[in-house]
């Protein structure tokens, strides 16, 4: 992507070191944070300061590499078994981090006793599983950006961009991709709170590419429906069953049943890492809660009622029924087919 | 309504002032400021220190009991009718705003050239205005409380709460009543972004009656909805059209479409000063747009992209076909049949 004319990656390796752009800085402040162990890299996913489903699943990968070269031969096996666990434990929702863990992983234990190999084979994986997921975004956008018409006002929901994933976007990748195409695109950017990744990194992504915007409250999708202001939804996925129900972000479910109600095509956009062939139904997916405070503070100052609880669910359910397609990079399918597509 | 185990009402008349708890101000702040002319109260309902339709329709009316208090008898009607203007162009959705300043307005120059006494007139019709918000609300809650199963889990959106109001509360009251009838209920307080109402004050007012309830993100309610955890919807309304569609705070159509989609009752609970026969339809609603640093902003500090734009709707429109019923001082009706209640 590009930031104030130079080209990033979301998350990357370089010199033994796994360094990302710290999103919970962005869009005020930009700054790349490097980490040299798998540690780190659990607090940098658990604290979002890398987020979005393939993107935390390319930050997992990386942070098994770090995990290998810091393993022991003697407790080689056993330190990245403790890791693959403390990553994949960072956050239940999204499914690319468990599959971007695990790639590394398999890879690594192949060559044992060989160790040195296995650690030039992790960093190697790490690299391939973050290279597909940007080839996968590239497809998805080239392919996505053929359901959007001429002059379309679209909807978006979080921030399923080049930062949520390692370069292009899923759902972000789609809208950039038309706007290249000159399609005088408009983007509606729900806010998407309690942390404000619409309003603060895909409006910061928009900007940055000159793609015409308008950020509103999550409250304010429903009255340009009725004002028939929006012809198309796009929203990425944190997890993909096999019957095509997806989880995403909270809220997203919302703009799902608006988009229905309004006859509104509703996509989803992601890459096979986001599959979990193991979860029949969006019932079957784990959703995180997070800590009240996200929602009941900002900066540490109280902007709701101290004295009253808060729930904070950070994904929803959208079950397929509300979802047109989902875009992946070998086509569009249908929900229920999507699945099919994935490679076991 | 109490607070803090005192009785207040949220806006009322003491010596020649105008005094109101500062709603801006709550919950972190328990404050009353005075005001002793129009224009302050002019800066107050548009500053939103008072809020919530039929509130500001009775700030309204003691803005026109101060401004005859004011009026220097040679230019009594003219100072008069610049105060209506002046008032009534404050915010443009709530209804009840134009319905309590004309109140006072006719009433007061009914009795010229006996100034004396139209400044009397003027006080008391204020008074009278605002009595009967109270007296409407308690109707209200007392006959909405009858839809309300045992055990209901209940959404509102926004503050329909005494702080709304004068007392009591339109959606709120209805809430008040039930927990007061031991029905066992719990809330869900959906923060309503920009400003905060639900969870600053809704979530105050339920607080300090320890009804069991949470704050969620105005984005967390399709979650709920999907869960089956939401038995009933009840909100305010800023303006009800002959038609029965409604405007009230922006968001409100998000719940009541997703109320539809999951076959859950949603109903809008309304003094008759919020009617307005001159509407026929939604479209037909003034929608205030304020500024979008409201969203963009939180204590002057950025947590959107200051580079992006943002549209600020303050309200939006409810089709009459979503609304399962009007709760209103004499009783429950269809939306279509509401306006015909209304005495002209």
């Amino acid at each position: 992507m590009q930031i104030n004319g130079q080209q990033y990656l979301s998350v990357w390796y370089e010199n033994a070191k796994v360094k990302m752009i710290d999103q919970n800085k962005l869009p005020l402040e930009f700054r790349i944070v490097e980490y040299s162990n798998y540690l780190e890299i659990c607090s940098a996913i658990r604290e979002m300061t890398v987020r979005g489903a393939p993107a935390i699943g390319a930050a997992g990968a990386y942070g098994m590499a770090l995990a290998a070269q810091n393993a022991p031969d003697e407790k080689f096996r056993a330190y990245l078994r403790t890791a693959r666990d403390e990553l994949t434990s960072t956050r239940p929702t999204a499914i690319d981090l468990c599959n971007g863990v695990n790639y590394v992983y398999e890879n690594a234990l192949k060559f044992i006793p060989d160790y040195e190999h296995s650690r030039l084979v992790a960093v190697f994986a790490a690299r391939e599983f973050a290279k597909k997921s940007v080839d996968d975004c590239y497809q998805i956008s080239k392919i996505g950006s053929e359901i959007v018409p001429k002059g379309a006002r679209i909807l978006t929901h979080c921030n399923a961009g080049a930062l949520a994933t390692v370069d292009w976007g899923t759902a972000l990748g789609v809208i950039r991709m038309a706007h290249r195409q000159h399609k005088d695109i408009f983007v509606y950017v729900s806010e998407t709170r309690p942390r404000f990744q619409g309003a603060r990194l895909t409006a910061f992504e928009l900007a940055q590419e000159d793609i015409p915007h308008s950020i509103i409250t999550d409250n304010a999708g429903g009255f340009y429906f009725w004002k028939k202001e929006i012809d198309l939804v796009i929203t990425g996925a944190d997890r993909i069953c096999l019957n095509g129900d997806i989880a995403n972000k909270i809220g997203t479910y919302e703009k799902a049943v608006l988009a229905k109600e309004h006859k509104v095509p509703f996509y989803v956009a992601a890459p096979f890492s986001t599959f979990d062939l193991s979860c029949k139904e969006g019932s079957d997916i784990p959703i995180e809660f997070r800590d009240e405070d996200e929602i009941k503070c900002i900066n540490s100052n109280y902007l709701a009622n101290p004295y009253s609880p808060a729930l904070n669910p950070s994904f929803d359910i959208t079950p397929a029924k509300f979802i047109t397609g989902i875009i992946t990079p070998k086509g569009i399918f249908k929900p229920k087919d999507a699945a099919r597509q994935v490679q076991v």
